[in-house]
């Protein structure tokens, strides 16, 4: 087998076969595949795109580069969540203890955000003392104990993707939709779990702009995951504007609180519903959505997912009287607030430009080894379609200093745009795959 | 400037600024830009193409990265010539004495052979003492005494092609038309002459396998060849059949003689002529392609073109006595000759497997490092349209042994394909541009 061949024939439009994309991903791995080709490779990936059949291929191959982690030792199926990413979306710190709550083992690793986007990680971290470096040891027996555990990915979990990640993202070919799924559900094979349910998001604020793409990617994720012999399902969701209020990380973990209590904004309170019952459909704990929804919709009123957030809290070394006080969490020192100057129906947000605005003041990174402040962000009013009143709050701004917060300020006003007439908005949950 | 942009930037289909591309290949030939990045640039760019003047900002910024000659000090208009490479075409040992011999001065750097394809050095060389390696002294000199100099190319020209050629040779990226011809008049531009004649090959023996691709790449050069000042033209001609009768060095240089005798086959004469009457208009020694060919009609006839090219073999140290005396030549130790077993109209040749068996038997090059053999090739006979009547001859095999001559009896006999009804063939000439 010559790497030649196989770029020529990618470049051609043909399917790689399986011993092919091995060859590939473990030579590129040990080394002996030079980066200029695996890059020329990538690049008629992009343009030639792979059949289900080659992405799944493609996806084992990167599972075996490195080690997997066994939940077997869990009762019951295991259940994971993921989302593509957005601005505000928090619904991991309502998702999972919902469905945990519900019955449904969770043991899940998550990851750190990176440009607009926040990573479940670090929004935890916000709680003081909370710590998501668990050893493998404990997160089992922490899984078992109290069935859920939320702990950062371990470095030897799908090298190929860090390898191969890393070069798309010198060489403009990381938008190939064969090899995002590759990448996303790598991971999620590797990280053991038996079904996972996917948030695919599209819209400004997403990675996926359109819905076209979006539903490439989610009916590409779900059929590796069907075809590696795990049961995988999807959403697509808007992410036209945030979701909920609240963008930045202890200001997101309070909004989660108030959703677990039942008084959470609609929308987040909607999806983390949708997605809780399709997890514990998923988990065999219910027939059928709605079902599923009943359920996670008993355990929210109950306040037993409240308690399962709490104790998630306590079991990795925070406190749980977060969850009825919120001045536990930072505090920022600078807190503005944004009236409406203008009026008229809310048409459309800059989604992205938000999150932007949210890691400039701090709340995210724009590299990876910057460092994150837990106490600032947005929150942030409007939502597509209602109607924004002259002297309507706007948001607030949580800084660090009235130069960060009227920096904020200023960026934020051109976010929203309006319309004479009244619009329609998007739903936020438009398909389920 | 990032070279991330540049590459996303023609991913998606837009066209780069000569600024733009000058960043990369300087970057690229100074080591700051790594093969990784270059490479996938080279694959977008398979894809998605270039405009003429990003092939021309390309191939000026190739020319740029390293010595060029002046031939100003040579007096009159100089024109060069190049073919793409083909089977048996042995054109430039017959045009450039003609065309020299009708006052055009040539100053010309040739390639060597590889793969099926024959150069015009390797061929020269076959005449016992001449040299290929000129001083660019002499070199100079030889064109203003003589009018003619052949000489090989030095190693300071273009060195951003050898880099990327060597990287795209990897990469599956060669076929890419506005790189070849990037590649390809980048060399002539750097090589100094005011005007060239292309010969863009088309067909089972060329480069370019159909008239399309060949058409573009022919376009392409033209245009890059105009912008940049000087005056470039094409002809399209056909290689579905070798060039001649003869393949292999020794035997090339022979026809080449035969043919400024008078006395060559019909196609070889009259795509020299053709060429030649081009280069002579371009040189402004003739108004309009019918004089410009009359003119080397009459060299041809009047022996001067036969003398011009005894005086440049004696210039560069070899016998000028070979014009009259094949047997100063190497001379093969076998020969074998091979006669036709079935009959019918010659419908189609395997040109390029022509071109690989006279490779094997010694003539040729499969890697660059490959010796090769002068007095080994083949004399085939059948063309396209013609009747092959049973125990006609259908070629002569020069070996350096029987098994050779054996083996290659055995594979030229598969190359050619009988039909039972006449076959019309292609024009030899098929296009001017």
């Amino acid at each position: 087998m010559r790497v030649y061949d196989l770029i020529w024939k990618k470049r051609q439009g043909q399917a790689l076969t399986a011993d092919e994309i091995r060859y590939l991903i473990n030579g590129y791995v040990r080394g002996d595949i030079p980066d200029y080709q695996m890059s020329a490779w990538c690049m008629a990936v992009f343009f030639q795109g792979m059949s289900f059949e080659e992405a799944t291929a493609l996806t084992l191959a990167m599972v075996e580069s490195g080690d997997t982690v066994d939940l077997s030792s869990i009762p019951g199926i295991k259940v994971d969540k993921h989302s593509t990413g957005g601005v505000g979306d928090k619904t991991s710190l309502v998702v999972l203890p919902l469905v945990a709550a519900a019955g449904v083992p969770v043991a899940k690793m998550s990851g750190r955000g990176l440009g607009h986007t926040g990573g479940t990680l670090d929004k935890l971290e916000s709680i003081p003392g909370f710590s998501v470096a668990v050893s493998r040891e404990r997160f089992l027996k922490q899984a078992a104990e109290i069935g859920i555990v939320l702990a950062g990915q371990t470095a030897d979990l799908v090298p190929a993707d860090k390898k191969l990640y890393a070069l798309r993202d010198l060489t403009a070919t990381i938008e190939s939709i064969p090899l995002i799924a590759g990448s996303i559900v790598s991971k999620k094979l590797a990280s053991g779990a038996d079904a996972v349910v996917l948030d695919v998001k599209y819209g400004d604020g997403a990675f996926m702009k359109n819905l076209e793409d979006a539903r490439s990617l989610a009916r590409t994720m779900v059929e590796i995951g069907n075809r590696s012999g795990r049961h995988f399902r999807a959403l697509l969701t808007s992410m036209e504007q945030p979701l909920g209020l609240a963008i930045g990380n202890s200001l997101e973990v309070m909004e989660a609180i108030e959703t677990l209590q039942g008084k959470g904004p609609a929308d987040l309170t909607e999806l983390s519903l949708k997605l809780g019952g399709m997890m514990v459909v998923m988990a065999g704990l219910a027939d059928g959505l709605e079902a599923g929804e009943a359920r996670v919709r008993q355990v929210l009123s109950s306040g037993d997912a409240l308690a399962k957030f709490a104790q998630l809290v306590e079991a990795q070394g925070g406190n749980p009287e977060v969850i009825q006080d919120f001045s536990l969490l930072p505090q920022a020192g600078v807190v503005r607030s944004v009236w409406a100057e203008t009026e008229g129906w809310v048409e459309r947000i800059d989604c992205r430009e938000l999150g932007l605005i949210a890691m400039r003041l701090g709340a995210g990174r724009n590299r990876l080894e910057d460092r994150i402040h837990p106490e600032v962000g947005l929150r942030f009013f409007p939502k597509i379609g209602t109607y924004l009143h002259r002297g309507d709050m706007i948001a607030e701004i949580y800084a660090r200093s009235e130069a960060d917060a009227a920096a904020a300020e200023e960026q934020l006003r051109t976010c929203i745009h309006l319309a004479a007439q009244p619009v329609q908005p998007e739903p936020l949950i438009k398909e389920i795959i």
